[in-house]
């Protein structure tokens, strides 16, 4: 009974609040909504609170259960909840607007699987060997009531696995993570209609952007580097935002022979940089030149100035390890 | 013991000959280059005969493993075999110019999971149910001995199993594939690996084509529609060939709104359409009627009058469904 004192907490809880993190991905959604789900069945009050509006790739999923937004319902933020159960959440700071709920819930649990967790909760179930936060939630509700779980739920803690796994692609994918997918898979949840959802759709504005990133890429050290600089006007040509922007970098290392991928746009007055590997340039490294971080596979960094003094400095800092 | 039957005829045969369809994909490669392994280990002269050479993207698995082309290796044809393993084929034309060798050989196993399989061999072990042909060709392994299987056989094995089921995304994924997968991950295998080279390696002639879409791609019904007919100048524009267009109808199918995607291009004076609907086009239907066919949502056909026609008339057969 991994999850025993959690569960005493929740019998002895009737108003709990759930908190993922600020800009919440598949997990901290599938996580939170599943939790919900959950507490709704066994007579809680339930909110689950989120910084912004959950992402519209996710809805197919939470579309019928209700949350909260901080900047929309900030008056709520004086609720004093019976218990705060906090989601895939590494630092009380990534809980952004919503610390002080947490903060003053009289008690409070921490379900994360990321790296460098102090455990800032009274109970704190943290592991970095869960390929996902849904990992440790899928254990705690089984040890509640399996009874409990139906399609729905299934499929919201099926949606924080692929995600943070990358649909079983990333190394962090364990074996528990295919097993959980097999017991989820029985309760009915299309696969297709999942990952069509999540990773598939591609707005027009993004489709517009891969057929400018021919225009403004430049290749280096025989096509092992690509560096793309899309300026704001190339964004305004598209109708593209900033989101329609994302996994842009990943698409140019997906290009045959390219070892390191660089995607710039304007921020903010200055410029936001992108760095990918596909094998073995470790570009945190390369990143925290440029005052930026991240993993060995996947940085970034900011940047004042030119494009022209950026690559010049890019490339001179890759050219020992490319 | 289900392949009891089937594990006699290999102990009882020296010389063993394993057969993929032609154009062998991933499923077809993991589970011919396992069996050949395996049969390696038992001391038998095993040898896997393939049409074409293996697909570039496969290589970093098959590497180190002999095989012979049909092409190249001709005279082999008339060695008589004692065994003759065919996998994940439904037609003994999808032999191609191996049905001889087949048909040659004294006794015949076929492994297979597609449907309307006559069951052409001695020995048939052909289901529906399973997503991939490797999760037969594991059980055979296991229960010819699982200590044979070593981190090469189990990632042959896997990359059946991954490319079969799209990556777990497809609706063919059963929950056994997710608990296979998580015993052969045991093995050590590195899934960002597979991956990068089977899914994510984009050719450089197909990052210009995916460009060149949006000038040749026109949209109708509200953007529920998108066909792009690519003439053969712009492979050539591109450098590109018929294998860098693959994925391409995908592609187009994932931009947000597309319920259809039609690729057109140019072949032997005609034309080859590739068809997908989204969600809920039954598109075998439609490609019928240009005497085509498929699955529901992926289907193909063939055309010979102009472009201008087969739209006019494709349009009008979409319409009462789109």
């Amino acid at each position: 009974m991994k999850f025993i004192e959690a569960i005493s907490f929740i019998n002895d809880s009737e108003r709990i609040v759930i908190l993922p993190h600020v800009s919440a991905d598949g997990d901290s959604i599938g996580s939170s909504f599943a939790i919900k789900r959950v507490l709704d069945l066994m007579g809680k009050k339930a909110d689950i609170f989120l910084e912004e509006d959950v992402q519209k790739r996710y809805r197919f999923a939470t579309g019928n259960i209700e949350y909260l937004i901080a900047g929309e319902d900030g008056c709520l933020k004086n609720v004093k909840y019976d218990l705060a159960i906090c989601v895939d959440c590494a630092d009380l700071e990534r809980l952004g607007e919503r610390k002080e709920i947490f903060l003053n819930s009289k008690r409070k649990i921490l379900m994360d699987h990321h790296e460098f967790n102090s455990g800032f909760a009274d109970l704190n179930y943290i592991d970095v060997k869960w390929s996902a936060t849904v990992m440790p939630v899928y254990e705690l509700i089984k040890e509640i009531d399996p009874e409990l779980i139906n399609r729905e739920i299934a499929r919201l803690l099926y949606i924080g696995l692929v995600t943070d796994t990358g649909g079983f692609r990333h190394t962090n994918t364990v074996p528990k993570a295919h097993i959980m997918a097999a017991e989820l898979l029985e309760y009915g949840i299309n696969p297709s209609e999942v990952s069509q959802n999540v990773f598939d759709n591609m707005t027009f504005g993004r489709y517009l952007l891969n057929k400018e990133s021919v225009n403004c890429a430049e290749f280096f050290f025989d096509g092992k580097v690509c560096i793309c600089y899309m300026p704001e006007d190339v964004f305004i040509k598209c109708g593209a935002s900033e989101e329609d922007s994302e996994g842009l970098t990943d698409y140019l290392r997906n290009i045959e022979g390219v070892e390191v991928s660089v995607f710039i746009r304007d921020k903010n007055g200055g410029m936001k940089i992108s760095i990918r590997a596909k094998s073995y340039v470790d570009v945190a490294t390369v990143a925290a030149v440029f005052s930026g971080g991240g993993h060995k596979r996947a940085a970034g960094a900011s940047w004042n100035g030119s494009y022209e003094e950026f690559k010049e400095r890019f490339l001179k800092e890759l050219e020992p390890v490319i």
